[in-house]
């Protein structure tokens, strides 16, 4: 084949043609291609703690608390809050009257009530958002010969469990769960964790699956090497979305309007429900921070019982600050590790940083009857049940308790040994360990 | 021009090898290149926070103490420890003695001599490592008519400042700083922060840069918009390396071997030469973690007693137990911020996680000076400039200190509003603030 002058052209224009469309996009791509042979120099982070001149741009890390979207744990509240008073409700009932939520909390104890006198108060403040009538579930029960229900909706006072406190008078006690819950948008819980499973088992089928629940049960459910936290069984029962709320929250103090922070966990892409709790709690004197994490926040409410005991026994050997603020800290990171071991999604920063965690840990080791009464077992030498019987009337102290269930847990999973604390603390309540060999098991 | 057979020919061949070199790798680059249009599918997080069967993967963090090789918080001594007695040594001095480290105290007041106690123990327990002698710096002054070195060193009892407790015999007092450091390779800063420049300089020139220094001053160094903790200082002044200790550490406590934990904040790789301090501190009943972070070690140190007297407030104002909580995680993370904001390379985790943070925060705001003189200034309206004089016999109050020079430094940054509670211990300590309003400011 003999080349013509025309093909030869042809040639050469093909062959630029061809370079051309080499070199362009091949260019652009190994530009932007990230080479694995040629890295690019990495900035380091200058390791000299000097001052900087300028604000730099803070290290980047998988969560900080203000910095994500939708997740912060602080007590500001949101910057913008999505939650406007006129628009469409987030999720709807059927019988959901002039598009305002109905709230109905479920137990009326100490805290119980505490809580219903802020939420009483907040949903008037709120009367575009929430119905005014609020539902509380009160176990009835005779006070002075009359029935509770029928003292807390006339003199609107608990007289039994909060004695002293006036409470809104939007706030109905109610003696049948299922009449307290009918048509709720919004369901709190607040009752002792044994309810629970019975309460939500007569709500079942009557509560709409596109209510809110939210659970304020401190404890974990523990069968074997299984362990739930109580919002799990009640959405699994009720099958509605459940949050959880714990904090630095003595009910006396918050019910008597004392400074107080509190955390609302929420389930991931939740915000937004979390929001509408957000307004049903927060208070110039009951700051609420949210943090997407219901695990977290329900298991800090739990652990931070066991770490208590722990915290009692120092006061009880007299050991003193360093040794406390010790066992406290080695508590809260244990209580750190064993919920990201054994849950899905748990944050650092609800141990670390918010009123769930470290907070609530601060009140719980220096006030609370687990540390009272650990501290009364290393000096009196009385077992735990005496003492339940001594100082608590017969009620069952729930860091000795959770402890064991804890220790059940871990022992079944081959895990004790990771938890020193936990491990000494089951150790000197149950099993005779010397609480003089605490600091040594650490 | 006409197209020949053979001309149409190369056409055809050179077609197809063109529509070749485009599909295969655009084919290939299409299949891998991060496409805007077309996102995969990410795999989510379970929003469950059921129990995991099975162990599973942790989240990657930046840090996580314990888990990054070289660093951990915890109070477990690393689990392989790189320093061998009989390796080759670190860091090597020209008058080092049998390739053993001599260690100096510079510095012998309540907390100098607690740590003097526990070093000279440790040097006898390794003394393949250690040179036996260890010199502590004492400012000399008379006690009933005798220096204080010469009862040191005959009774081996700081009579004045750790009455009671008996030092081990190897703790020599030195009146003369430059001989008490002559031939240290560990150097321990334990003096009021006043004493630092003066002391530093008289000693430049005569300690090896190869020598490492340890920092125990709580404070910072506050030039109008520039901030300095202490170890810089000695760094930049006696050119060794500098790392800093602190933690809950009651000096008197310690002293009485009852239990505690403290921190080493080592500089950035220097891990080794921390671990070597680690043997001259760490003890059953003091146990020593270490994190890669000068910065936030030293800061904790200084900032704590600006959050304590904000808890010294609340507690005269008597707001309860929630309420001083809150004010304590609120401080925590503002610690955190400044420090963070202010200082690089430091880890959030040595505010959250560590005897330097929060233990060493508990410890402050539960006793401690300056809680107990913000709670009197509260209660009985004097200054604290009144109270200096009646409670501390005219020295110096290290929070308010703290604070008036974190006011000025984030005044001179503009940064004052983004730390709403160092503005309000600083508004209601020198600015005739009402203590009353400390909760709505936060």
């Amino acid at each position: 084949m003999r080349l013509s002058t025309s093909s030869l052209t042809l040639y050469l224009t093909l062959f630029v043609l061809l370079a051309f469309v080499h070199a362009l996009p091949y260019g652009n791509f190994w530009n932007n291609w990230p080479s694995t042979t040629t890295p690019q120099p990495v900035t380091q982070p200058q390791p000299q703690s000097q001052p900087n001149p300028q604000p730099q741009t803070k290290p980047t890390r998988k969560f900080r608390c203000g910095d994500e979207p939708g997740s912060y744990c602080g007590i500001y509240p949101p910057k913008q809050t999505t939650v406007s008073l006129t628009q469409k409700r987030l999720f709807s009932h059927s019988k959901m009257v002039a598009n305002k939520y109905k709230l109905a909390i479920i137990g009326s104890g100490n805290w119980g009530s505490a809580i219903a006198r802020i939420a009483g108060m907040n949903v008037q403040r709120y009367p575009e958002l929430f119905e005014e009538q609020v539902n509380m579930y009160v176990y009835e029960e005779q006070v002075d010969g009359k029935p509770l229900t029928e003292i807390i909706n006339k003199q609107h006072e608990n007289v039994k469990y909060l004695p002293g406190i006036t409470l809104p008078d939007n706030i109905v006690a109610v003696n049948d769960v299922v009449k307290a819950a009918s048509g709720a948008d919004l369901l709190i819980f607040v009752l002792p964790h044994q309810f629970i499973p019975g309460i939500c088992t007569q709500l079942r089928g009557k509560v709409s699956k596109n209510a809110r629940a939210l659970s304020m049960i401190k404890g974990v459910e523990v069968k074997d090497s299984n362990i739930r936290i109580f919002a799990d069984v009640i959405e699994e029962i009720l099958g509605c979305k459940t949050m959880a709320l714990s904090g630095a929250n003595i009910a006396n103090e918050v019910a008597q309007d004392k400074f107080s922070e509190t955390t609302i966990g929420y389930r991931e892409g939740d915000l937004e429900s979390a929001e509408i709790f957000h307004k049903v709690f927060d208070r110039p004197t009951f700051k609420v921070g949210m943090i997407e994490d219901v695990a977290g926040v329900s298991l800090c409410g739990a652990l931070k019982n066991v770490v208590a005991i722990g915290a009692g026994f120092c006061d009880g050997l007299e050991w003193g600050s360093n040794a406390k603020a010790a066992i406290m800290r080695i508590g809260l990171m244990e209580m750190k590790n064993f919920s990201e071991e054994f849950f899905e999604g748990v944050k650092a920063e609800t141990f670390t940083e918010t009123s769930a965690g470290i907070a609530d840990l601060i009140t719980t080791c220096f006030g609370g009857r687990n540390r009272k009464c650990a501290e009364a077992f290393v000096k009196t030498g009385k077992s735990f049940d005496v003492l339940e019987k001594e100082l608590l009337n017969g009620q069952k102290l729930q860091g000795s308790e959770t402890a064991r269930e804890v220790y059940q847990f871990l022992a079944a999973r081959g895990k004790v040994d990771d938890f020193p604390l936990f491990k000494a603390v089951y150790n000197i309540s149950f099993e005779g360990g010397v609480a003089q060999d605490l600091a040594s098991k650490l």
